[in-house]
């Protein structure tokens, strides 16, 4: 019987690396299943992402350490993932329902495999639609921001959130939250980033008279609609769709968008080089 | 036997519009092969495209003149086109040879049913496709931008020329010609607008970390990649993709979306509805 | 205030149709606004559907009376649905919950505009999930087949069912049922047909190494997987998909496609002409 | 300054190849720029290909020979390739341009980096397109089969042909033919295989009335249209569209798979495991 391991990291790249990765690997007995790495011209980054098979008996701690000298070596920033350490989300919702239904129904289908300790929305509404998938609910209006963004900071702590996701949460997080948790807050947002950034994307697409739609899903940075893509979805309209069919279209195309990055991002398969994403597939 | 008429118009909306056409092209001993309509909601205005047979021997300047008193019962904006009246269109390009080929290549196959009597480039350099194909090539340095106009004006004229088709021409034409020609010029910006606007799409687009890129044939107006959208199509990328390997696969995105907008426009399927376009396909 | 009515009908091609079709339209005081027309040149048959608003006092009756005569001078079968009819469906599921709460969720977001009375299974499965959507649920069991359709067409009789929908149910339906509800069954198979049609289409994809796979929506007839084609979806895989893979990916192509098929039947959208479907979207 | 190698090979899968394979590497002194490995689970088979940059002064002899120890270790079929070394592809065309005028468009403006040294056609058709590319033309007519293969095996022969592209050549190859030259063949077949296989796939298109078109890029072996699938493309359709009008998008989508299997084949990164390709995008 043997565990599965995921290694990801990120370093400047040098000669040399990959064959000290496998070294490792060797040594500790692994057998690689899965392996990606690219280089990045424009910011002289390395990054690879390795999943290999050890023995049932090894010691992980064991391999931690006999990797954090390979990480000093080459100045990584690295992470091990085993199996059973699962990415905890917490999801964050208004009141359109339909990415937060995908993303629990995936869930529950075990095609999106997280934990979901939490949904947190600004309105009520949904309540009845996470108690269905199990899933507590926490309603915390936003009237005082300051004090729902502390309500969230306390939630996230005590449940030990990895990622947030907001499954399309219409309110606008603070600089600090956005910098404290960067690269660890995917949003949705309902367009083809950067066509259409901010409120009613859809009625702008319409005016504009677009021919294909979609949705980005991204990290949120403290820059509204700026952050690194790590998806998108598109779809072919006409001319004859309103502001509100357009908006019916995207919705699957939203739902798409997000469960794909969460899924990424909940394997390591994403990475952040400057602004861009790296997307190990 | 019997000869093919196409007849698209424009007008306020209001009722008894397609009865009264419908009546007319009965009266004229017409057939209807396909008929397209739509009425926007936005500016009121009513669209129809209606293709239909009529004898042979039907004299069409009578058919025009019994149209005509419908035309003003409705205030229309309309046009008559024979089968054999082919659209003529001049293209223009600077150095990228890519469109040029592609729609030379369809015209020389069928697939594009226009007539081509002039390509006008600010460079000499694809003299020898123009030549290959057939076409002659009218070589107008742009050194004195009022003088190049100038001569296109002549140009223009004296081929009886409908529609021009910028396929990767690289200079801006002035607010006036554009004015003059306004729903006749028809360019692809080898971005998936409106993002992208302006220079060097495919290096903004990989700065910008995107996962999908596109490209937009568009009517030109005086303001720089803002012209009605007529066609857009998308390729999917990812985060390997240099600049230029993004250029790469655009060319074929941009290629396509080109020779489909000139096609449409070719066969009176365009229509404007303020900035927006009604494309009936 | 007014009425909306959607007329649909095909009838043996000949001219004078659309003509007579808007001079009906125009006494009863009409206004289309929405009209789509096709002629098979196969089957030289007419196909039209048209949406057009009467005032909110008319008729009725008066209304489909007066249209009986134009129906039968063209031999036309011809259907006439009022605004608020909305087109009864029942669905039928076995195990695979992916297709059932798609549809069930666009139902209760009111993207798919129609009435479910009833979910029926082979196994007991899914009445959790019917029981939150708020739809009846009937476990009914295979073992005799026969039986089971009697109980089934009971069940249709009781609801007024006009369309059954077949959302991954993975039974096979007796020729006389198909026959009987000839144009009103709707089926989701998961390939691409006419590839890979009966049992295991992902292993059969797998197997063969196909780069893109597929779902088809189609009318059921008695002859398994060969019914008329109303959509398909696809989406890009590569080498290194298994077949759970593939099958995962395939379960939003399968959702997607059949929503769009039952929300084309319903809004009468869809027209059989020989074995292919006629779809005005 | 340095020289860019690319190594590609299989061989039963066990730890310690990749391992292996990066010592080799830095043994060589090589940096490596793109790496990609796949373990086929049906097959058990281990699949890689790595590109590497080494010193200009290296000696390629010696770095085979260096590979060779590896190769034999792990029963590998492995191949070398320099950067200067293209693969030298001959393109067999009936009468249909669009393929060929494809390649070569794409050949001469650099975005297909191989060698044409010769266009073989049955048909005298398209010397005059093939001399415009400067690409030598053999007209080979096939009133006697066997004798039209013994001249072409001769031309393969005598131009040190790598890879056969078939370009829309509508004649079929002996088996023996098929054989010699298995997986260094390269149809592109007109529908989304397998669907429609044989004579006139868009008619067989339209009547199933399929919903989305497709085209099929694949080696080919001795039992048509059944050989291991390179690349497919996908284009959408609707009712409306008459075989001819398949046929026309088919030629857009059968252009594009066929660049894009060639392009990969040329850069080796396409390889048989059974049935199946994997292909190292």
């Amino acid at each position: 019987m043997s565990q599965s391991l995921t290694l990801g990291f990120s370093c400047p790249d040098q000669p040399g690396i990959v064959h000290s990765v496998s070294s490792f690997i060797v040594t500790v007995g692994g057998n690689i299943t899965e392996s990606q790495q690219y280089e990045d011209r424009d910011t002289r980054l390395f990054f690879m992402r390795v999943e290999f098979d050890v023995e049932d008996s090894t010691n992980l701690e064991t391999v931690r350490n006999a990797f954090a000298a390979v990480g000093e070596r080459f100045s990584m920033k690295w992470k091990f993932v085993e199996e059973s350490q699962k990415e905890r989300a917490l999801i964050m919702v208004s009141q359109y329902e339909h990415c937060l239904n995908d993303l629990l129904f995936r869930h529950r289908s075990g095609a999106l495999d997280v934990e979901i300790p939490l949904i947190v929305s600004n309105h009520p509404d949904l309540e009845e639609m996470a108690k269905w998938y199990g899933i507590p609910f926490v309603h915390i209006p936003v009237a005082d921001k300051a004090a729902a963004e502390v309500q969230l900071r306390a939630l996230i702590d005590e449940h030990n959130i990895d990622v947030v996701v907001l499954a399309r949460y219409m309110q606008i997080l603070s600089q600090e939250f956005c910098a404290d948790f960067a690269g660890n807050i995917i949003n949705i947002h309902h367009s083809f980033l950067p066509s259409f950034k901010g409120a009613k994307p859809y009625h702008q697409a319409h005016q504009r008279g677009v021919k294909v739609i979609g949705a980005t899903a991204h990290y949120v940075t403290s820059e509204l609609d700026e952050g690194p893509i790590i998806e998108q979805e598109v779809a072919r309209v006409d001319h004859a769709f309103t502001p509100e069919e357009l908006a019916a279209v995207g919705r699957d195309v939203e739902a798409q968008a997000l469960a794909r990055a969460v899924r990424w991002h909940a394997e390591h398969r994403v990475y952040l080089s400057g602004k861009r994403t790296i997307v190990f597939k």
